[in-house]
């Protein structure tokens, strides 16, 4: 077992720097890599096989509910970007702009789109006549340039890849509808196939993306105990309507203004998958989004049958619809044991010659390193029992680890208190005011995250101000 | 049949505007759109439908050869790009420059990748060590930029997607394998899947990719009987890897340099898709790649029964596997027809009441506008059996039209004399030199295509300077 120990001590535990835990990850399990363009990261087959998983599953998820998929341009002309007010100022400070077309000077700069709003807006203006022509569901996957000062893999880089969802409709109620639809999917999409559980809610209107009416997040709680907003879905009534001249004759021939939403995740759902369900031994994949759900790893291969009948259950397995490898190389047992459990691979298979003279191999869950003797011909029933159990067993640890770390609070004194200690979520309630908000921001460091769908009394009054309050926020410090 | 007329009547006869006749059609069938940038469009979702069935083809095609993917930086620092010579020159005229993030002046300029051999040399440099970590063989889905002055939609466009293949290998065997293993992959792709025959062979070396040793071509004959270059794959040498510095330890432990390949096609297999098969009416598509094969169309639709039993249709035969539709609007049948036949949507079923009291209904082909009358019971057996003879059918009119427009000549004058009545493709023999295929560009306007696989003895001297020649060449006019 010497390699092992070597691999794995190039992993920093987690309770001694959680960021340098987070970051060897990234490298040793081969996720990303850093290119010469700062801030810019390599996506390597492996986190690029994970997020096609996570794009297919989405994709269909829109799909079944009416969406359909375009591709926009890269870039948007600088006076496109500026018929917003409020969508121009959050944007244009963290845009990269193009000044140069081959040797010529560009007669108006163009930025490298940080979000298409602009550009769906201007198409939507085109293409939509009539109340006939409504509504249009669209969504495009590309990658995005936001000109951040400070970078990490797959939480926060120049240049990420996302989905967005542009939608226009007739009316203000269907696109308030459509907003909080995508909203529950990506709910959906995180508690069931990532195994991370969410809190939904709104924004507060400090928190609100530039330009947008509401927004509404999902919130998920790290291992750190820290938050990352994970997916966000926006309302903007006619805001960009009006700025963009999108109109459309209703059915009593009357011109009217659209209603529109847009809604987005990224590839930070790698990061949450990461810092959700990662151990000290590398990443922890949830088996059903995991590119390889189980590896087949003969013990004792040089023994005669061995590669062979592992070759056999390898073929066996995968006939069954497991999505499954095989490892025949030369390395040691222990050294692929390692580097299966440092990919996060949810089920290993070992079969060596004793194993196949009494008709048996071992299962050994990444999670949890329990090991289940399985008789050859139970495999296909005990397999995907097995990944479910997985997939539950990690949604419940991440659960119990955010119910143990949310707090309550009446009051800012509280907070300080509970944060002199805890790192987590703080219920608290909250009067409405932005003074309040700045203020416990201030005081504690933690913004508000979102006041959550599922409201809760806490107690009469803000505990900044005193006045009374009635809305419920989760506050937290977040990636 | 009013409506009809008048949506057809909007498109210019291929015979009298060719050029025009594939601008319409990329409008009328809604498959792309202009956008505010200039030579950037949007492409909408039946183009963007139809290039996702294209990607998922070619994807499983890349994998089951054992490739991965990856995502690479949307940036390349100019100073990366400057390290091979004759790279930069090939395109360091019509990249997109960078200069400013947010407010500040970048330091060095990035241009936005017009294609990615540089960062993924740098990449392989990295991470390559030893002869075990040989070959990678990596791809990627993305769109680049490429600052081009005259632009036309999927032919030639500012921005287009694309998928760009990029591997290393420890011997130049083994890479010029791979190069050709593409190329094939290509031509069957392009025959098999989109109908459209291909010639096969190698570009001259004033036709190859910038830094290439080798560069392979597929060509195919447009309606108009010009050419269209659709895919290729180029093969490297150590070129680059010197450049780069890309450097492995053989089983000797020797320092060597790695061998190189990459291939590529892109959204040009749209344009390719209706300049070959698309007619006056609007689009031909392949059974194999079209988005929808089959629409159902309802007929007398406000007739008892009618609705249901055309709905009852389309799910037997969406159940069988065929990607329809049906619709249910209330636009005339007359009307659904045009519509039908702009998206060139390869099967249209018709079902009225006379039919149904029948048990039966009418299956139109969208190529020959043949009808069959098929009972209700027949329709899973008949329609995938519609589906591969109109396959076949236009790749055998597309075969067809390439042979009838594919002449030999043996000297410069003949060259001439049959361009001024045709054009095509024509076979001559070339000696090698440049300057005779610069001469043959310059007096007749036809670049080289390429210098086929399969070769034939036309004369045994050059058309220009007489010398003994014994390559053939395909010349024509291009896309």
């Amino acid at each position: 077992m010497a390699e092992k120990k070597k691999l794995v001590s190039e992993i920093t535990s987690m309770d001694v720097d959680f960021a340098q835990w987070y970051t060897d990850i990234v490298k040793k399990a081969e996720m990303a890599d850093y290119s010469s363009v700062k801030g810019c990261i390599i996506m390597r087959p492996y986190a690029q096989a994970l997020w096609e998983n996570i794009q297919h599953t989405l994709d269909g998820m829109f799909k079944e509910t009416g969406h359909e998929n375009v591709a926009m341009p890269i870039f948007i002309p600088e006076s496109l970007l500026q018929k917003e007010a409020d969508h121009v100022e959050g944007f244009a400070p963290e845009c990269a702009w193009v000044t140069h077309g081959g040797n010529d000077k560009l007669e108006e700069r163009l930025c490298v789109r940080p979000t298409s709003e602009t550009l769906f807006c201007e198409h939507y203006a085109k293409i939509v006549r009539s109340w006939r022509d409504l509504p249009k569901l669209y969504n495009q996957w590309c990658s995005v340039v936001r000109w951040e000062k400070t970078t990490r893999p797959f939480l926060r880089s120049r240049e990420f890849w996302w989905q967005e969802g542009h939608t226009v409709h007739a009316t203000a109620e269907e696109a308030m509808e459509e907003t909080l639809r995508m909203l529950n999917i990506y709910a959906k999409f995180f508690e069931e196939w990532l195994a991370i559980p969410v809190v939904k809610g709104e924004k507060t209107e400090k928190e609100r993306f530039a330009g947008a009416e509401n927004t509404y997040t999902i919130e998920a709680m790290m291992h750190d105990c820290k938050a990352l907003q994970s997916g966000t879905s926006h309302y903007f009534g006619d805001g960009f309507a009006r700025a963009f001249g999108m109109q459309y004759t209703d059915k009593n021939n009357t011109l009217q203004y659209m209603y529109q939403t847009s809604w987005g995740v990224s590839t930070r759902i790698i990061g949450a998958i990461i810092m959700t369900h990662g151990d000290n031994e590398g990443l922890v994949l949830p088996p059903r989004i995991a590119p390889t759900q189980l590896v087949v790893i003969p013990v004792a291969a040089h023994k005669e049958g061995v590669k062979e009948k592992a070759t056999e259950l390898y073929e066996q397995v995968k006939a069954a619809g497991i999505r499954a490898k095989i490892d025949l190389s030369d390395n040691t047992p222990g050294w692929k044991f390692a580097e299966y459990e440092m990919k996060g691979i949810p089920l290993r298979l070992e079969v060596g010659p004793r194993d196949i003279a009494e008709g048996q191999c071992v299962l050994v869950r990444r999670d949890t390193r329990e090991k289940t003797v399985v008789k050859f011909e139970d495999l296909e029933k005990t397999i995907p029992a097995l990944l479910e159990d997985i997939q539950k067993s990690l949604y419940e640890k991440a659960l119990a680890n955010r119910e143990a770390h949310t707090y309550t609070a009446k009051s800012l004194d509280e907070m300080k208190s509970i944060l002199a200690e805890h790192t987590g979520f703080i219920k608290s309630m909250w009067c409405g005011d932005l003074a309040c908000e700045e203020k416990i921001k201030e005081e504690t460091g933690m913004p508000s995250r979102c006041m959550p769908f599922e409201q809760e009394h806490i107690a009469d009054t803000c505990p900044v101000c005193g006045k009374p309050a009635n809305k419920m926020v989760v506050w937290g410090i977040a990636y």
